[in-house]
């Protein structure tokens, strides 16, 4: 078994948000793709050890903001490489509120969502959300994996399933 | 609500098999992503009405073949707008056999998998396979959809997640 083959399966980077006790959170995904057309549902795949886990659970709520290729690689980093349980992750990113979930200011789209089903892995859960508010920000195309690994260098959170190890 | 927000997700191009009777079957598929690290779990969502997930249900086990940019196009199509109900869809393409489950030969590389759980929505199944065979097949560049629709200009299939319709 190779499982180098399992790095050519196709993601987008995203931001996967929610709140918990009036505090707005989220967490850099790269798992996150729609289930059904109508209703419209989306499938996001997110760490037991993650915040964000946590705060999807209580709120039964999640946003997905899709980040653009021209997205400053900063805002990853900031979502993606500390915990929300001991720091404020919009502290420099004011988020836009739509229909009540955060989404970064940054995103070139966004998805919101209510948590109607989920199923429990070893180590992640997935989160299935109908969408009740969706639309595009701006024009930047969507950032995939590929291209933050390819160009911009970027590398994966240790919470990550496709996390390589150092 | 602006549906157009979520052809903003990011997926590759896939052809998820599996088999019945003996016979080896197949759908196109964009929907796949990796869901734990270790052991390797990967999501794959196929609608109801698509013959593979009868297959899938049935048999237990699936693989995914990832197709890279110069795979033929016709392999999408052969895969994709047509039912392995009543149609022989490896007739024009023998099988690579690995780990028992059918692989498409154009793939870049592939991805075997037995179930270990599912979801279920009002159209479609996730199923959640754990990895049990993988291998790169060549060093074709993975196909991403975008690049599918956007240089191939290929089209959904009418019960893909991402159908927009005529």
């Amino acid at each position: 078994m190779n499982k180098s083959a399992l790095y050519k399966l196709s993601y987008g980077v995203y931001v996967v948000t929610s709140w918990k006790d009036g505090k707005a959170t989220g967490c850099t995904a790269n798992s996150a793709m729609q289930i059904t057309s109508s209703p419209a549902t989306v499938a996001v795949s997110v760490n037991h050890d993650n915040y964000t886990n946590e705060c999807i659970s209580e709120s039964g709520v999640f946003a997905v903001s899709i980040l653009g290729e021209h997205c400053d690689p900063l805002v990853i980093g900031n979502f993606g490489f500390k915990s929300g349980r001991n720091s404020d992750k919009f502290a420099d990113y004011a988020p836009l509120i739509k229909n009540m979930l955060p989404v970064v200011p940054q995103a070139s789209a966004y998805i919101v969502c209510r948590v109607v089903d989920k199923m429990e892995t070893s180590t992640h859960t997935v989160f299935l959300g109908e969408v009740t508010d969706c639309d595009i920000l701006n024009d930047d195309p969507p950032m995939t994996y590929a291209y933050y690994h390819d160009v911009i260098k970027g590398r994966s959170p240790k919470n990550a399933p496709t996390y390589q190890g150092d």
